[in-house]
């Protein structure tokens, strides 16, 4: 098969198309032909040789895909070759063939096409997680969500809404923030031109937020720690801002406020599978029924990656970019 | 009624035992005539004026009591004058009478003496609610205790124990960590002379530790993260060691750890009335079983309170320094 591998660390050219083997599905494990994978921070990351991949998985990026079951590793039940499917991936997605953990495979959703089916495993499981399963989100509370306009964002928004939480959101530009709007964001916040902190309080006559989704760690702590309500929790998914910060405990204290910090690609085989299994059960039937549906921004041929990353270092997209194999 | 009151914030000497008005119990509330009350550090930093008592709250230090029911306030069921209670209070412990929110009540357990019973109810909901409730200790899961001799530590030690978690402890000195040896900690650190993250990774095969229960905020938040096993919870519950401190994410996200901060007295009453009612359901029968003990380490009258200040200050006592009225 074809892949995209990277020979050598670097800037988006270093991105190669190149010709591999091709990867044989394990014990509980399909072969599924590619049709789509879409773009992740992680991917950007990996590229620069700063997000190795675990021991024993693909070497090439790609953190989630669509696609047609081809084979099946031994002791699968329950798919089918032919079925068509989306999975979250540990890595491999920018192939025309990936092994996939059964645990880790999700029916492309009713009405969705293989370029959107592409871009929601990696979202869904690491919002669903985050909000719900680690910071407990519940109806009528706020949450802050940085980055409203990204791929999680947009997913976010959209499920925090679906649940009947007041969402307050973050975005670098006033284009960015209409589509939040556009996704039900209730609050909108210029990072550029707004302390988030204040909005946040403004906005909850002076509570502040239950939960944040944050992406920008060190940058944004102790700011997160300010904007977050009695019973907060600080749910922190990237550190594109840093890894090192002051944290003044007392806040938190005061607050009785929880810190958690995860990823999802790290997570060992039985925790993502509860992942997906969670979010095939509640958010697969809220994108069937067309309450929450993923923002694709372009689809670009796999074989252009490089501009896909682009595209995605710059900021320049709102939700995804899919890639087409 | 008597008081130990606090004219002016100061050292020990600032206690003044003094008359006062007697409490009334409010629609909700007891009276109770106070039999004995105990030590918390918190008292210390109340008395130091660092530590205010919230608005509408007793002026007077005394964060748990044991004694009789004297009154009944508005509405209250389910509990008679003449009975014999321990109780969570926000304040007023160190006098001869208090009045008490019927949800921060407990009946004194079965075999304990009045001494015994007013140094369990602050350790009880604190250690419950932390170790249990917000970290979620398991079975087979291994917790660090810092300051295992202290009252929360001894009454720590017991509980995690008792549910088949094995105990890590750290302490001062040798005599304090034969004590905590004694109690059932399988794992003791002398944090003079030894590292305990060293300690902890040796002594869980370098996987960490589950959950650490923390008095000591910021001196030891990076070194309590770095103890931390892959989806470990740190629950910090005092900051003796400062309030600021460096916290480098990357850590806590690479173990998807989570950071927790929490007081029990700010808590609202419905917070706290769950804690209070969890902590008879679980740890009143293994109190009256003889599993776990409150551990005291003296008892002075409450007249001689600035001499238990003295103690508690000085660290001498292992468990817990019961004033009797």
């Amino acid at each position: 098969m074809h892949a995209m591998t990277i020979p050598q660390p670097g800037g988006p050219e270093a991105l190669v198309w190149a010709e591999v083997p091709d990867p044989v599905p394990a014990a509980g494990e399909v072969l599924v032909a590619v049709s789509a994978s879409a773009v992740n921070r992680a991917d950007l990351l990996q590229r620069q040789g700063f997000y190795d991949p675990p021991p024993g998985s693909s070497p090439y990026p790609g953190l989630e895909c669509a696609g047609r079951i081809v084979a099946l590793g031994a002791g699968v039940a329950g798919w089918a070759v032919g079925d068509e499917v989306c999975a979250l991936l540990v890595g491999g997605g920018y192939a025309e063939l990936v092994a996939v953990p059964v645990g880790q495979l999700l029916p492309v959703p009713k009405g969705l096409t293989s370029a959107e089916a592409a871009a929601l495993p990696e979202v869904a499981c690491t919002v669903w997680s985050n909000l719900f399963m680690v910071a407990h989100l519940r109806p009528a509370e706020t949450v802050l969500l940085h980055g409203g306009a990204s791929g999680i964002g947009t997913l976010a928004i959209q499920l925090a809404k679906a649940v009947g939480a007041k969402v307050v959101v973050t975005a670098g530009s006033a284009e960015k923030l209409a589509r939040c709007a556009e996704l039900g964001a209730d609050v909108l916040v210029n990072y550029r031109e707004q302390d988030f902190v204040e909005v946040v309080r403004e906005a909850t006559g002076g509570a502040g937020a239950d939960v944040v989704l944050d992406i920008m760690g060190a940058k944004y702590l102790q700011r997160n720690v300010d904007a977050l309500a009695v019973n907060g929790r600080l749910a922190i998914i990237g550190l594109q801002g840093g890894t090192k910060a002051e944290l003044d405990l007392s806040t938190l204290l005061r607050k009785r406020a929880a810190i958690t910090a995860t990823t999802l690609r790290s997570r060992p085989l039985g925790e993502k599978a509860a992942i997906v299994a969670a979010v095939r059960e509640h958010v697969w039937p809220l994108v069937e029924a067309g309450v929450v549906r993923p923002v694709v921004d372009r689809v670009l041929p796999l074989a252009e990656a490089a501009e896909a990353h682009r595209v995605v270092e710059a900021g320049e997209q709102v939700g995804k970019v899919v890639l087409r194999a």
